[in-house]
Order: structure tokens, then C-alpha cells, then sequence
């Protein structure tokens, strides 16, 4: 009895996404079936800590449901893990107070994006990168990724089609951008994400690298608060939800 | 008019191997439906350096082809790479002269296999490693590595169902392991090889690696010409058909 709060990577690739949906492939849909049949057929509820679009990777996901059974944490996951399929795994396994809500008590969330710069397409990057034939001013990105770091309005990065109705005001702890041979990763480090944010902000990212638009306009975008000024998405599957921290 | 060289590569995990098969998403299959396109219907021939197994991947795979076209060689690249998959890239095209054969002519082929030697499973791995849970003593591989390097009989290293009837002797020039990390990268680079001979290598290897048989044994093995002493193979995730090298 208790709840349980879980750590899952998942290979985006095959999945359409994590929300449930009728006869749709997705990684919440296996997770309740992996814990319907470890339940003997009784329903289980999960939360995650937000949603993941369809070929969005992640590296470190949270999860959390109730259960009535008393198993050993480490059984939890070995169970977990035999039901489960090939591209979901449960990393680890840690039994919370009843308050836990991995939704509302996180304290920082961190995603990653892979860039591929190379003019030739690597088959071995296609769902795990995006690739990007042009060159890039990395130190042009660097700056105005500077912009970004601290508490902001973000409606500007947000997509039109988000529905959080509440504040679009988040603390961003880290942007950053390096490159290593052909490949760039941004990370991105903060108290919460809008839809779509990351994506949005590496779409303009890769603007300013192109010189298409200056780093230091970041400033303006985002006192703008205009969703119609960007919404240049880039493609999912160079999107990671690396890391949930709590308190 | 004249015959074509490719270079190709391809992520293995969505193809029933190389050959071509009724029903089934093969290499051969995706490549012989662009080129009838490119040839308006006609049916191209094609011939490849060799096949590679269902999951098998290949960074260097080479095929050749007769066409009444004379196109130049960037614009035979743009224009195959636009019909193939997204799993399946040429990397190079080259017109080659008549008597040029992708089999026949080979000087030396490399192959790769890699091992993920991690308790942990890791989702973005599955399908381009084989996870290895147990420790391994790398040394003791790099020796038995040793011994099949130079030209042998390699009769107990090839698989029952070989059906070639010829020579299993053949020249390896280099046998290696590295562990790097978590990642365990052995490279083959010979004159040729049986049917299943780097994974059933590998597989000695392991055994080697664990204890389980000692590193001299290699040079028995090699005297026997018994294909009953061995025959585990590895799984075809963790190999790559690397190169193909001609005169």
C-alpha cells in the first residue's frame, strides 16, 4: 500500500507520445497496461510530470500512481520492466509519502536538444537528432541564449496552441548551447516549460545563428509577449525530457 | 550509359536484412523500386558486396548497377537519396568502369560489432548495441583477438547453415577490442568472411571475457575445423558492415 514514484526513459520514436489515446501506441498507454496485469486487471491511474509529443525522447521522465500492493521497491521495477516493452524502461523505482504529486512538486525541469549539422544525413541520427545542413554562429547563439537565463514572460516562446490559461511566467536556471564536431546540444534547465517552449526557443536559436535575426533581439521577443512573432517549431525527435528534480 | 558504384548506409532495425523478398522491406527492395522509378519502369539489376542479416546495420555498404543513363554522379545521388527512405542513404556514387564487379573485386571488408556492457538497459541502445550485463575482462579478449588475426581455416567460426561450398580460408588483417566507457567496439577488417563469422567471433570472445574459455584456446579452436564447438552468435543489432575496400 502507498504510492510509488518511478523514473522512465523511452525511445520516442515508436510511441504517439505519452498521453493515453484510443488505439494509438503511446507511453502511458503501456505503463497502465504493464500495471493492470501486475494488478490482477484492476485499473491503475498513473501521473507523469507532462506530457511528451509523439517522437520526443526521455531520458529521465517521472511517474506516479497508488497502489495497494507492499512489494520491494526493486521488485517494482523488475516487474515493470518484464512487462514492458523494448523502448520503455523503468530506471528506478522509490516509494513516496502520500502527498508526493510528481506534477506539482517538481522543482526543476531539464531537456536537451540535438542538433545534427552536417549537409549529409546520417541514418543513425534521423529519430534521435535534427539535422541541420547550414552553418551556424555558435557564438551568436551562445549570447542570445545569455538573454533567455532568468525569470521571463515566455508567451512569446509558447505556442498559440497551448491552453495553459494560467501564468506564462517561468525561471529558466539554464540556456546553453556547445558544440562537439558535428553535433549541438542545447540544455535547457527551469522551473517549468510552456508548450512547446524549447522547440520554439531552438527555432529562433537557429535563426540568430543563421544571422536571420540578431541575439540581442531575444530581449524584445520577449518583452513583445506575441506569440505571432515566432512559432517556428523545430522537429521533435531532437527533443529530450532529460531530468525531473523535487525537493 | 555505364555502370554505377554506390556507397550506402542504413539502420538495420526496420529491414528484413539485405536481400530481396517477397512481402518483406528488404535493402535490396527499396533500393531496386527507386531505380526502376529513376529508369521509368524498367527493372534495374543490381548486385551488392555482400548481404547483411534482418537488424544488420551498414555505415559502408557497397552496390553496383547497369543503367543506359548518362547522368553525372551528384545528380545520380540527389536523385536516388530523394526516392529512398529515411533509413536508407547513399552516400557516394561513382561511375566505375564496365568490368568493375561489387563482389568479386573486393580487397578488404570491415565489419564492427558493439557491445553495451551495462547492467542497465539502456532504450537508445537496443537496436544499435547488444546489452551485455556480466563483467568482462577485456585484456584477456584482446589476446584471444590476437590469434585469429593472419590467414586461417576459419571452419569452426562459420555457421552451420553456410551453404558456401568453397575455401574457409581467409585473411584477417586486423582483430581488435576497445572498451570505452560503457562500449565495447571490436573491429574486423579482412579479405572476406563466412557466413555469420564476426558473430560467432564475438560470441567466442564473451566466453573468453568471462572465463569461461581461455584466451589460447583460440588457436585449437581454429585447428579443429569443427563447426559443433561453436555457433552461439550475438545478436545482429550490434554489427555494422563499416567499409568496403577495392583495388
Amino acid at each position: 500500500m502507498g504510492k510509488i514514484k518511478c523514473v522512465i526513459s523511452y525511445d520516442g520514436t515508436s510511441f504517439s507520445g505519452f498521453q493515453i489515446q484510443p488505439k494509438k501506441r503511446t507511453v502511458h498507454g503501456e505503463l497502465e497496461k504493464a500495471l493492470k496485469k501486475i494488478h490482477k486487471g484492476e485499473h491503475i491511474r498513473l501521473q507523469a510530470s507532462g506530457r511528451t509529443d509523439t517522437g520526443v525522447h526521455a531520458k529521465g521522465q517521472t511517474i506516479h500512481f497508488d497502489t495497494p500492493f507492499d512489494i520491494p521497491e526493486e521488485n517494482w521495477k523488475r516487474a515493470l520492466n518484464t512487462l514492458l516493452p523494448d523502448d520503455l524502461y523503468v530506471r528506478e523505482v522509490e516509494k513516496v509519502i502520500d502527498s508526493f504529486h510528481v506534477r506539482y512538486d517538481v522543482l526543476e525541469k531539464e531537456y536537451r536538444y540535438y542538433i545534427w549539422n552536417e549537409k549529409e544525413r546520417d541514418v543513425f541520427k534521423q529519430n534521435y537528432a535534427y539535422q541541420f545542413p547550414f552553418q551556424l554562429d555558435i557564438e551568436a547563439i551562445q549570447e542570445a541564449c545569455n538573454h533567455l537565463e532568468g525569470e521571463h514572460d515566455f508567451t512569446t516562446f509558447s505556442s498559440a496552441k497551448a491552453t495553459t490559461k494560467g501564468s506564462k511566467v517561468r525561471t529558466l536556471y539554464q540556456v546553453s548551447c556547445v558544440k562537439r564536431g558535428s553535433e549541438i546540444e542545447f540544455i535547457f534547465r527551469g522551473s517549468g516549460f510552456l508548450y512547446n517552449m524549447v522547440r520554439i526557443i531552438v527555432g529562433a536559436m537557429l535563426d540568430v545563428g543563421q544571422g536571420r535575426r540578431h541575439q540581442d533581439d531575444m530581449v524584445k521577443l520577449l518583452e513583445q509577449k506575441d506569440r505571432q512573432l515566432l512559432g517556428e517549431t523545430v522537429p521533435p525527435q531532437g527533443l529530450y525530457l532529460w531530468n525531473v528534480k523535487y525537493k
